[in-house]
């Protein structure tokens, strides 16, 4: 497993791959690898001749207020998941070779970018987009891969490669779980032993709301109203920041049910913020 | 010469050629090409087994009350003079393939974009960052090319490209100029005969700048206040947007004299605004 720093070399590197016929999947990630991460490692070395992996905890994603700093890291770990699960070159560039001094281009993907997390995470979208952007054109990967539980993302990732013509195929993989339902987060490490168990409460909730809407008894403002309730019977969540049923493409919120509906939820515990999301589908 | 509509297939042309080892030197325009386009367009053949020009009027680099509608178009002209000059392909999107309804992703370089001409045209440069970085996902060249006519364009692509990764390298050519020397433009189609005459005042100012400037005998205020006088003495010139002495780097106004200065002016004569701009060095 090669392990490259520098932005150029690891683009020459993947140049000379592609000169000689090879396909790329990449994936981004933060580090602090887990099932979820594992899990789209999979996908790519069965997709691709050469997997990339990339650790980079982007600081233009993070707020001034949020963890940044504490954000988990563990390099060395890591490194070692990423050399059992045969990925060919870990990309581990230093935040100065990404954003230099006097780094000045962003990209934005309006509306998108400013709803559900965006509205509370003001900036972040921002700088997921501009980082992603950058790896991508470092990295000229024929597939990449995210994982469903940033669905948001994914949405906006999609939309990126799609009105700048970029030349790569997104596969959003679904989101691995606890046994109890938690979505997997390098974010699940923040909380304590009861938030954890708490935190069950989430999936439950999204499973609720689905059987409700499945079951097609419900006005679509009354399961909205469960859902907001079920969550605010858990003491330990501190701030519910949004909890309802969006439309799967423009993110706007439901006034009535589509074929496809987004149920997504954030909420503050402890000092982690957690999201979920899953997809339901209606006939 | 191969005329193709479509980006998918744009794309797939430019990998083609990639696949078998040939380079890809482009030259993105707006059309109604005049000398200063050509002139690219050799350095261009010069340079790279591939040539391709792209035509397309960006909608997004135009504000409202600007002149998008009137924009001089030429399109058999156009590909006329491409097919003289050995262009090998040229890429001719309409409006709708490049924007499809819906689309939401924009490029911004901050701060470079603010100054001079962006001052007076809010949004053209973010129109202008974007169209460029679809046009080189779209035909992934090895080097690109731009006139210096257009300064604070060329450093705004440049800064894209570094701060992005892209891996296309950029080749700013030299100005061309008419006899009297005006800068070719296509606006300048726009000048009726009295206008054209005095549009002749803009490159002549420049060039007195040039020889106050060099010749180490005046204080920088007095050298703006003679290049603004100088402009002031043509009725014909409505308005001057900027008239001034700038860093070449970071396009502020420079208060002492450089290494690299750039001298640049914008004005209003009739239905044509008017750029140009000569970088002096001194030792």
């Amino acid at each position: 497993m090669e392990i490259l720093r520098i932005p150029k070399i690891m683009q020459e590197t993947s140049k000379r791959h592609i000169q000689k016929g090879k396909t790329i999947g990449f994936v981004p990630t933060m580090g602090a690898l887990h099932n979820g991460h594992l899990s789209l490692f999979k996908r790519a070395r069965e997709e691709n001749d050469i997997v990339v992996a990339s650790i980079f905890v982007n600081p233009t994603q993070f707020g001034p207020n949020e963890d940044f700093d504490k954000y988990p890291r563990d390099i060395e770990g890591d490194i070692e998941k990423l050399r059992t699960i045969n990925v060919d070159i870990v990309f581990l560039p230093e935040t100065k070779a990404m954003y230099p001094d006097n780094f000045l281009t962003f990209l934005y993907v309006e509306k998108l970018s400013e709803k559900l997390c965006g509205a509370f995470r003001p900036g972040h979208f921002k700088g997921v987009a501009t980082v992603v952007n950058k790896l991508i054109n470092i990295i000229k990967p024929h597939k990449i891969y995210f994982g469903q539980k940033d669905y948001q993302q994914c949405l906006i990732i999609r939309k990126m490669i799609e009105d700048l013509n970029i030349d790569t195929e997104m596969i959003i993989c679904p989101t691995i779980r606890e046994k109890d339902g938690l979505a997997m987060s390098s974010r699940n490490a923040y909380l304590k032993e009861k938030e954890r168990v708490a935190s069950a409460l989430i999936y439950k909730t999204l499973v609720a709301v689905s059987d409700l809407i499945k079951s097609n008894k419900h006005p679509l403002p009354k399961i909205k109203e469960q859902m907001l309730n079920m969550l605010k019977e858990e003491p330990l969540f501190s701030e519910i920041q949004y909890a309802s049923i969006y439309d799967t493409e423009t993110l706007e919120e439901l006034t009535e049910l589509k074929k496809n509906n987004l149920v997504a939820i954030a909420v503050k515990i402890g000092d982690a913020r957690l999201i979920d999301n899953i997809i339901i589908e209606i006939n």
